[in-house]
Formats: C-alpha cells, sequence, structure tokens
C-alpha cells in the first residue's frame, strides 16, 4: 500500500475541514470542494487545502487549481448522510480517487443506498470520526478535532484489504483511535449515546418554549445542563435522526414508556385510597420511579470519563471567587506553586451578582494540600 | 418587627446547615437538631451552632446546650416534604419558635397537610430556596450556597404580615432574591425545570444501565451533559417527586408524549412507500421530528443565563493545553495581562491523550485582543 499523499475532501463543513487542516498539517495534498461556493473559499482560506473544479478548465479563473488529472489517493465524502451514496456513484465514475470514505453519523444507510446505486465496494471504507461541537461549518474546524477521540470504521465482507489499511492510516493521522465495528451495531450505538439524547433534551426543553416567565425564573444549573444539545441545529439533526430513523425510534419509545409509566406511577401515588392502605398504596406506586431513578444511576456510572478510561472520581475543592480578570490566574497560580494539577474546573456563578464559586476537580489526594494552600494565600472556602 | 436573634434548624442536611452557617456568619444565636446524631453533630463541628434537644435535660452530658427555655424567633424546618406539616405541628405545640418555614422543594403538599393537622397557618410561610449541589449532607453545606440564587415564599391569606416580613428578613440575610409565589403555580413551575427534567435524565441515562459495552465507548460530552442530574440520590429524589406528583406527572406525560410521536414519525418516515412518494411521505413524517427540535431550541432560548439576565452569547476562544500543573494558570495569566474577564471556562479533554482545549468564553468584544495575546504568548489556537 502506498502513503496517503492526496485527498480530496467533498464538503467543507466543520468535519471535512478539520480533517483537512489536519492532513494539510501532515504535509498531504488536500483538494477542497463544496457545493457551497462560500464554504469552499472559507475552508481555503483557512489553510484547509486548494480548490477542487471537477468541471470545465475553461470556466476556472486563471491560477486556481482544479482537477489534479490522476486520481487523489483518497476521497473523504463529508456531507448529510443521504446523499452520500449518490455523491460515491458520481465520484467513482469520474475516477476521482483510488479509495473512498465518508464521515457521515449514521453508517447502514449509506452503505446500503451505495449498494443499490452499484457502486464498487471494495474501495469504499464507511467510516464515522466521534467529534463534533455545538458550533458548525468551516470557521469551526480545528486540526486536532479527532485527537485521542474514537473513529469508527464499518468495512463490510467487500472492502478490499488495502482500502481499509489506508482508512487506518487516515485515522492514525488525525490522532483519532480506529474502532472497526458493523454498521448496524454501530447505528444502534450512536442512537443510545447520541441521537435519542438529543431527541430527549429537546422534549423537555420544549416545554419549556410556551412556560410562564415566573417559571424560567426558577430555572437553575441541572435544567441547562439537561437541555444543552437541544440548542443544536435542527436541519442538520433532523437529517441524522432522519438516517437513524428506526434505531433512534426503538430508543425513543424506551424512553416514552419509562416516562409515562413513572407518570402513572406518580398520579397513582397521589390517588384517594382507604387511610389505611395509604402509606402502602403510595409505596408500590413509587417503587417504579425509585427503580428508574436507579437504572439511571447505574446507567451514569457506565459513560466513560475523561482519559477514555471509566468515570473517575475526583476531589472537589471549591473557592469563592469575585467576577474581575485575573482571580482565575491568581487561583490557577497558587495550584502550580503547590505542583497540583487542575484536572477540571466548573464556575457556579450566583445569579445576580459578581461572585460565584470555582469547583476545582482535583486526583483526591491533592485536595488536602490544595485547599491549605488555597486558604494560606488568604481564598476563602466554604 | 423584632430582628432576627435566634433560630432553630430543623434538619442538618445540605440546605439545613447552608442557612445555619449563613446565619451564624451574621451572628445569630443557632440552635441545631437533626433525627440523625451523627449529622446534627458534624454540622456543630463545622461552625453550624450549637445542639439543640427538645427533651429532657436530665439525659444530657455536662456542658451541651438544650431549648433554649424561651420560643426562638423562627424555626428553619429542614426535612424531607412529606414530614414537614408533621415537625410544624409538633415543634408548634411545643411553642419551640415565634414564627416558622420550611425549605422542601415542594410547597402545596407541606400546606395541605399542615392545614389537615391544624396548624397554626398565620406564623408559618412555606418556603423553597432554589439552590442545591450534586453532593448531599452537612459536609457538602456552603454560607455562600444562596447567594443571588431565588428563594420562594409562598404565604397564604392566612400568614400574618409580621411572618412574612421575618422571612423576607432571613432571605436577605442568606443573600437570596425573594420570590413570592402561590404554592400550586410553585410546583408547577419546579416540575417544568427541575423534576421533570431529573427523570427524564434519568431515562435516558437508564438506557444505558443495559447497553453492550462498545456503545459506551462512542459516548461524548453531549451525552454526559444530558445524563448529568440522574446521578442524584434516588432516595432523596423519590420523596421529592413524590411530593409533587401530579405536576410532574403531567409534564412527563407530555415529554412521553412528544417522544412518542417522534419515535412514531422516524418509523413512518423510514416505512416502505411506493418510490414515486417516498421523498414527500418521509418529509411529512420527519416535520414532527423536526418540529420538536425547533420547539426545543425555543425552550433552550428562555433558559436564564449568569446573573439571572437573560441568557447571554459569550464569545469562545479555543485553545491547546497540555495536562500539566501551571498550564491554566498561564493561560489565564494571559487573559489578566490583556485585561479580559473569562466569564466561564469548559476543559475538552481529549479522551487517551494528555492534550485538551479550554474554550474560554468572553464578552465578544474581548475575543480577539485575547486571541492574539494568547498566540503572541506561543499559544496554539486552532
Amino acid at each position: 500500500m502506498s502513503a496517503l499523499e492526496s485527498v480530496l475532501v467533498v464538503g467543507t463543513g466543520l468535519i471535512g475541514t478539520s480533517i483537512a487542516l489536519c492532513l494539510r498539517e501532515q504535509g498531504v495534498t488536500v483538494y477542497l470542494t463544496d457545493r457551497d461556493a462560500a464554504a469552499v473559499r472559507l475552508a481555503r482560506e483557512l489553510g484547509a487545502g486548494i480548490e477542487w473544479h471537477p468541471g470545465r478548465p475553461a470556466d476556472l479563473a486563471p491560477g486556481v487549481a482544479w482537477h489534479p488529472g490522476r486520481p487523489v489517493d483518497l476521497a473523504i465524502i463529508a456531507v448529510p448522510p443521504h446523499v452520500v451514496a449518490e455523491q460515491l456513484a458520481q465520484l467513482q465514475r469520474a475516477g476521482a480517487a483510488r479509495f473512498y470514505t465518508d464521515v457521515a453519523s449514521v453508517k447502514a444507510l449509506p452503505l446500503r443506498l451505495a449498494g443499490e446505486l452499484g457502486c464498487d465496494l471494495t474501495t469504499y471504507v464507511a467510516g464515522h470520526p466521534l467529534a463534533g461541537r455545538e458550533r458548525s461549518g468551516p470557521a469551526a474546524a480545528r486540526a486536532d478535532l479527532f485527537l485521542g477521540r474514537p473513529w469508527a470504521l464499518c468495512p463490510t465482507e467487500e472492502t478490499s484489504p488495502d482500502a481499509l489499511e489506508l482508512l487506518r492510516g487516515l485515522v492514525k493521522l488525525c490522532g483519532g483511535e480506529a474502532v472497526e465495528v458493523d454498521a448496524v451495531q454501530h447505528d444502534k450505538a450512536v442512537a443510545l449515546v447520541s441521537h435519542a439524547p438529543h431527541v430527549a433534551a429537546s422534549a423537555v426543553a420544549a416545554r419549556l418554549a410556551d412556560a410562564p416567565a415566573a417559571a424560567l425564573g426558577l430555572a437553575g444549573p441541572g435544567v441547562r445542563d439537561v437541555t444543552r444539545v437541544a440548542a443544536g441545529d435542527p436541519g442538520l439533526w433532523t437529517g441524522i435522526l432522519s438516517g437513524n430513523a428506526l434505531p433512534v425510534a426503538d430508543v425513543l419509545e424506551a424512553v416514552a414508556a419509562d416516562l409515562a409509566a413513572a407518570a402513572a406511577a406518580l398520579r397513582a401515588s397521589a390517588a384517594p385510597v382507604p387511610p389505611s392502605e395509604e402509606a402502602a398504596a403510595a409505596g408500590t406506586a413509587m417503587s417504579t420511579v425509585t427503580d428508574l431513578l436507579h437504572r439511571g444511576v447505574a446507567g451514569t456510572g457506565r459513560i466513560p470519563g475523561k482519559h477514555g478510561g471509566p468515570a473517575r472520581t475526583y476531589a472537589v475543592v471549591q473557592v469563592i471567587i469575585g467576577d474581575r480578570p485575573g482571580e482565575l490566574a491568581r487561583l490557577f497560580q497558587v495550584a502550580e506553586e503547590t505542583g497540583v494539577n487542575i484536572e477540571d474546573v466548573r464556575l457556579e456563578h450566583a445569579p445576580g451578582l459578581p461572585l460565584g464559586a470555582a469547583d476545582l476537580f482535583v486526583q483526591p489526594e491533592a485536595a488536602a494540600p490544595l485547599s491549605e494552600a488555597l486558604r494560606a494565600h488568604g481564598w476563602h472556602l466554604p
């Protein structure tokens, strides 16, 4: 197998442009194309590569690069899930590349459509880098977006060993961790850990759209966390959900059933019964709710934490801070002098006041020395 | 109305102990009691007050404070919602205080039960400070827990003006913002912004409890946010939900219905139809999902942000950081020198690698000078 020397990125959104930036840093020649001329121009200006024009050279302005004249090593199709296969067929007809992949967040659909369109499946490996941001578009792209993140590859029986090897090389160049997984299993997994949670967050947030203003006045950090992802682009998400319809529907039905059962149990717990049976009846009904809460605790405990390992328990050191430039700098300065690494930090602002608390997450053994050092420097630890 | 000079805190959990700590800082005499002797001892050792013993002085070890001999100004009942009224009745029978309040997260239930038990409702104001933490118990208490947070007060027609005035004074002493609201409206509001979101998070997390390990390997920050609150104590939450059963059931039913409708729409979008009608049928079905996503975006936009105002949009400056002590200190040092206030910070760790990105949230006009200063100091901004 030859090395990855030239790549064509079709679709210069967040993911496509991020891969391009990363490959450019590694010295790979990158051609860019997008149906949105502004997006491809922005990606080019960010240093992601040179524009690729499959069309007639006569149309081109002087000095603009076009089709390299021979197939590139790899075409990376970074377009919405339902148009991946069409794009693949078109590129293969043009002989654009030796190998092909895509980066859509669902995998069974593009593979099925590619088969239906008669694409050559020996040179195509369906892929999905598990990386994303709340922002989209080329301006949000970063070369390190894939660093240490899983990158699913879904080879089939038809995939040639050379194609798979080239793709493993791409993932490695981007700093990702290749995870080879069957396309159907992939889609079920992302339905569970990404697509259905997004819809559930939307449904919770949707209740707030028409809520009385006074109710919103009682909102705190909890509901902000639960609903944060629901701020994502509805158009983008409709495409993703539509491309993974059945696995997402399975999870949503189970979640809806649990919530309906919890609602029924709550109603039953509040229903009038003879006083002698009241406590027992309410207790039986509420056990459905308690059980759901326990299953929830078990589920959160299985989500991997930092550094890919199992979720870790850090100690939390809380410090009261003012809302002025330099407060955090001074705080972290003390941590540095004490030789303590801050693993994570969360600022809790007190609404309405220029004061808040910083939760510093540190290794359990570092909590006592850090607290002592902060107190010695005059910080207020509640 | 006389000032608040002596207080009895019944229940030295997170909220009770936090109020006690705060009042001690203001010079108020605080008596503490709890059915859990270890909890009250811990609260006392944290400086929250002195132990109160309603019982027989003969039982007491020498030097331990007991009943002050005359009613305290205010008894703060910080026990689970369903036992508030019982506790109130008992304290009123003993003539423990001139006025009474509670801090339970539901308000209609304790008021109704207090009426049924024949409590004196002129001296009782139901209250609910909107503050909490993922941790519970006296060890997690902080004097500043209520700073700038809403504190609901639910006076009724029977409430005496003196009682309400004393309660307003308590909220002010604790740094909270008194919000006077009808008990029923209060309960509907917290069902929307706290109780139902908690159950929804549990239902999403519950799906992960039995998921294949490989699926969890594809989990990212999104599902971590959605499910974070679901790690809370099931016993505590069963009590809260049971005390607000009908308003929570109303919200959960609406959320469950939206999720079931989304699931049905997803199934319909994937159902086989004649090819000529395929796109149209899928589009119609998916419009239900798109609509839910849009309502979700609208809902998230209504959640107030920092400082109690409407949600603000900060600019985000991203910086690549190493996982070593001092990286953040140096970063914030640059911000300080540039005169830029970091409004919020979020660390994105790259799983498996000692590298990550810090998202620095700043006022939009501060983003460019900060980026420039960071680059000038050799930081890598992707």
